[in-house]
């Protein structure tokens, strides 16, 4: 039969993240190809697909869409943290990037990031970085989709000598991955700080021109809202609005100092906000408005931000954030409800990253994306509500199986794509001459 | 020989927690019978103890404090989420509790805790609850070290007709576990807005006669503080300063809306604040401002309440939050560095709970309390500082063995001492009991 399905995936509960956000008990995704099939009770669906091959667990969600970050920064996870921004980026970051951050490295990184968020459910992420060509191809053979972001920035990157090469590295991946299965491509205009107006008025045309998604970091800290209304009169929003940057599915990341009238901006140019809280926090850049950014009625995913300022690529911590946050900052125990939080990291993502027709739902005719999360252990029993479990218990580590585009690529706890361990041990040996070039003593082996 | 050690915890790097927060590399702490013997160079031990039981990993560190929380409310973890405060206790939490919390729940409940606890590394708990007989009796078994507190309210609670009764509970608890390696005593008098002035004189009076420390819940909401200085014309700690509760090593959690000069009371006082953000954000009763407790000089620790408001008890949360929040709330990345915040959830607890002089630090002479964290997963990979690693990308499931008092109850992520899977599927089977109890309908299976 021509709907025999390859692939069952079973649940206890099965949340299909459509409209209303309904909860299937004893349910199961019917999976063919690339394709879900069939979403409907687990019995039905066995019966159907008798020769199947199955993998189950206690719930079955979309999987997670990470919608910022700079995966091959893994290399540099945790180099130097609890200093100053200015600092951290002067005397560590850019010394260790300059010298590091080359395609082998870049590809590596990628390898170990990937590793990581395939091991916690995440089953898409946004880069914005460098080598994204490397970056694609690591994606395209692990199994993993990804939405690749060229950087451009003013002035000399480790990729290209200007912001207008970068632009053009941009044209070129455009050209290569147009129609891949996997493998999208986006212009990453760093941000309105790295780049003059007239740069981001050329991304901009680009993006038009190729038909792609603008990526750029908005209104992440206080100074860099400051410093654009001192230097051009208007918020980085604006500013971005004015040069055609903001427009439908640019995907503006951090948002974490935004007025009123920046959100509608975002919101009426169809564009939207990656929120970043975990790095938001630990960079010192403040608390976003979560439930303000909620209500706009903007689109809204979750992101992680790179390994250098989270540290881990768990996008289960920023659901949790995402829902515990907006509570605390507005002493409203209601604000931002368990679910609110979880469609944020499986469907606001798609959306937010114009993948909505393809993922971050189970629905027949959608890509098979989705993981599954065991609820056996002591710390998610006993079960009422499978939306709070995922909000509040719920750690990387509690994903057992994910799959992208019908693909299992990682089942009963291990990679099926990727040898994680020879990555690890590759990125340990390159550890200590990075800690040595950034200056840092002490331990740097695992 | 007489100093010959049964077990050695081995660790590319150890953590003692002593003063100036020192990393040792290729390190062990020697253990014999319940005491720490030696911490040194992980060679020499091995080569003067060549009969030792042998356990190792990436990081060695004390086993984690949990300095407040309710832990046989496990079995009304995610019960409701999102909802008001007084809604939550009402409607849900008191009904549930009237009908379900029983010694046998009591039990089973904690022993579902101290699972979970043990597999997150934690090796030390305080308790507020009732038939705290119970958890001390499951505790000893276990083989975790706790300290109980017999909830004081002025009304009747499931084990106890009035405040008097409890007290007198309070006291032949404290007479029955004087000198029990494991489990110590305290007297909980719940807050000022459930204890009268003159049962907490009463109360302050039992706990200065048995020698033993008073937990309460102090300045948690806007609303605690409001509502006592409307009723009492002074702040909480004031209060408890006038009515003898506020005295050498009393614990006060949670904290978030104190006063400069409350913060000074406490402090003058030798008692200290146990801090739980993760709950404080749920409940939305606020930020606690934990960078200005540091600056106190007050004793301060970490705690992660009951699962019915968290929903998990996994320290490494509060650690984690501990570092981020003051950081965002701020806007300033230096703010409470990562070792700071593993100092308040080790050190920092036990010195809160009064066992300072027992465990806190990895040094000959006391007690043998740690856990091994394993580094070699992606997301701990490279490693630059283990104490970045412990702050931004730890999470229980990366502890791997945990010895309490000398005894290895969790070793290679199995339990040693509890029947985890019999205990889960017992609350399990509680469950749906639980959820129509409290008019709940949809998922109660796991």
């Amino acid at each position: 039969m021509h709907d025999r399905a390859d692939l069952l995936v079973c649940g206890d509960h099965v949340l299909p993240m459509t409209d209303g956000l309904p909860v299937l008990a004893d349910a199961a995704v019917a999976v063919r190809g690339r394709d879900i099939v069939a979403v409907g009770p687990r019995a039905d669906l066995e019966r159907a697909h008798p020769g199947a091959d199955r993998i189950s667990g206690g719930i079955v969600l979309p999987g997670l869409v990470n919608t910022h970050g700079h995966a091959a920064m893994t290399v540099y996870r945790g180099l130097m943290d609890d200093v100053p921004l200015h600092e951290w980026l002067v005397k560590y970051v850019w010394p260790a990037e300059k010298r590091f951050t080359s395609p082998e490295n870049v590809a590596l990184g990628t390898e170990l990031a990937v590793a990581e968020m395939f091991a916690s459910g995440t089953t898409t992420f946004a880069d914005m970085y460098f080598f994204e060509n490397e970056v694609g191809r690591v994606c395209a053979e692990a199994g993993m989709r990804v939405l690749l972001g060229q950087a451009v920035l003013a002035f000399e990157t480790p990729d290209a000598p200007s912001a207008d090469a970068s632009i053009e590295t941009g044209a070129a991946l455009a050209a290569k991955y147009g129609g891949h299965p996997l493998v999208s491509v986006s212009l990453a205009l760093h941000a309105v700080y790295t780049v003059p107006p007239e740069k981001l008025r050329k991304g901009a045309a680009m993006a038009a021109k190729w038909d792609v998604p603008i990526q750029i970091h908005v209104s992440e800290s206080r100074r860099e809202v400051a410093d654009c209304v001192a230097a051009h009169g208007v918020t980085p929003p604006r500013l971005l609005a004015d040069t055609g940057v903001l427009r439908k599915g640019t995907i503006c990341a951090h948002g974490v100092h935004l007025t009123e009238e920046d959100r509608a901006l975002i919101r009426d140019a169809g564009a939207g906000v990656s929120l970043n809280p975990e790095s938001n926090l630990k960079l010192g850049s403040g608390v976003p408005d979560i439930a303000a950014l909620l209500a706009s009625g903007m689109r809204l995913g979750l992101g992680t931000d790179g390994a250098a300022s989270n540290n881990d690529l768990d996008l289960w911590d920023a659901v949790r954030l995402a829902a515990l946050l907006p509570k605390g900052r507005d002493e409203d125990p209601t604000a931002v409800p368990a679910r609110e939080a979880v469609r944020l990291a499986t469907r606001g993502g798609a959306e937010l990253l114009s993948m909505g027709d393809r993922i971050g739902t189970l629905e027949a005719g959608k890509r098979a994306d989705l993981c599954v999360v065991d609820t056996s252990s002591p710390h998610m029993t006993p079960l009422f509500d499978p939306y709070a479990h995922l909000a509040y218990g719920t750690r990387g580590s509690d994903v057992v199986h994910t799959v992208v585009d019908g693909r299992v690529v990682y089942r009963d706890r291990r990679h099926a794509t990727i040898d994680a361990a020879a990555v690890a041990a590759r990125v340990r040996a390159l550890a200590p001459r990075i800690a040595e070039s950034a200056g840092l003593r002490g331990p740097a082996r695992r």
